[in-house]
């Protein structure tokens, strides 16, 4: 059962579990912030859509054999997790040039990344999310070379393994940002959400953006893309 | 001789030599920028000083078998180097905290880095210099996984050198910037300069700032401070 409010973030509250078990409820909310909460808005059904949607995801890379926090749906905008401790990093993949790094160091939108870029993002609001290097996350957290190394192994792995997944949705996965947490024995483990807040995805025919970069260049519907999503991972063979 | 402009840049002019044997003479301006350009201002005697402190940096560096563009100074205000293509990152070294990393990633000022901190720059002005990490560098530049190896290598070696070099003058080295270039024989060599420009360096009794930082921060005689710097050089056993 819902206990008590642990932290609130930008997009879910965080409660505990009234069982001791070690678990949490996530939450999703409404709330849409982009540009480190400098756009904001509310979009209701939005919180049910990512809840679901980062649920069918979770549960693919279960099958995967991809270690995660996930356990459960619980209902239509909350989820069951393992409770960890986050690192304090975004761990970014790029498959294609999208977003803040064409502006960055000047590369053009749509370039492809082979093998995909790794980018790590200190997870710090005040600080805007500044990118770091290896050494840096050495330094601003607990993690090892060798937790690093595993860390971005996984991501490549998770990379390939969504990469397949949104295709067969008709959806390329241009890039998305993971987070790790640790579990109390010490074991890293995928934790926080995938979904179009996360994850750019453009329509494998049409290239439209299907992903929060609506909301961020004010391009659609928000609601209307991520149900279409929603559906897509419902429909498609792979997610089953 | 001195034969046509190869390219200007903030603080050096870069020429051909008229012998036909691969060498540039870059001559030492009096101008000091900061912030990317931003502040600006002219010292007379600086290129001279900063000329003349090089020379004496690389003098020493080659003493320890560090392959480097340097031949000689061959005026006041000029050396003698070899051409390089320079790769286009800044390599930088950080001992101790200070500067942009103390705001970037909210790290205090004067925290010790042990190791040392390696960040890469990508050398753009139009971008601002942003941080790259080790993908980003092989898909910016053409250097590959081996020679970024080499370079952060020799990075940390130098560091060693002029920690010990810059501690028999009396100075702290902070942290300092390199550059590095490609031989046409493909061999990659430190080039560039290395100066109170281009490095931080604090008094070790009284912590004085003895570098671009007096210009930084308008807190003292930029000409007065790097003359003290070249007098100290001159006279520390280490440099001769
Ligand atoms: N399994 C987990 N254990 C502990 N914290 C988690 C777990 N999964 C996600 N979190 C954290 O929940 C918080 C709330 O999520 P969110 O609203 O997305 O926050 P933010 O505003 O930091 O993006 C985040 O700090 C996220 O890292
Ligand atoms: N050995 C070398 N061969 C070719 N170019 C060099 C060499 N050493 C330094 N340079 C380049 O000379 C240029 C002029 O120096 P500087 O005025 O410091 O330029 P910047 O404004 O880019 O800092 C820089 O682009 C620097 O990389
Ligand atoms: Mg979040
Ligand atoms: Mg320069």
């Amino acid at each position: 059962m819902k206990g008590s409010l642990l932290y609130e973030g930008k997009a879910k509250r965080v409660y505990h579990t009234t069982d001791d078990s070690g678990r949490l409820i996530l939450s999703y909310k409404d709330d849409a912030t982009a540009f480190n909460g400098k756009k904001k808005s509310e979009f209701e059904g939005k919180g049910r859509l990512n809840n679901l949607i980062t649920s069918k995801v979770f549960e693919y890379l279960h099958q995967q054999n991809i270690p995660t926090h996930f356990i459960e749906a619980c209902s239509d905008t909350e989820q069951l997790v393992d409770q960890t401790t986050i690192i304090p990093i975004e761990v970014v993949v790029r498959n294609i040039a999208a977003g803040s790094i064409t502006r960055r160091l000047g590369i053009e939108e749509q370039t492809s990344f082979t093998p995909p870029i790794i980018e790590l993002f200190y997870k710090k609001d005040e600080l805007n999310d500044p990118l770091i290097n290896d050494v840096h996350a050495y330094h601003l957290t607990d993690i090892n070379e060798q937790e690093l190394t595993f860390i971005k192994h996984q991501a490549l792995i998770i990379n390939e393994h969504l990469i397949e997944l949104f295709r067969s949705a008709g959806l390329d996965l241009i890039d998305f940002k993971l987070e790790f947490g640790r579990r109390t024995d010490g074991t890293i483990v995928l934790a926080d959400e995938i979904s179009p807040d996360t994850c750019r995805l453009w329509d494998s025919q049409t290239g439209k953006k299907m992903d929060k970069d609506v909301f961020r260049e004010n391009i659609g519907s928000l609601i209307e893309t991520y149900e279409n999503i929603l559906q897509r991972l419902e429909e498609n063979v792979c997610a089953k």
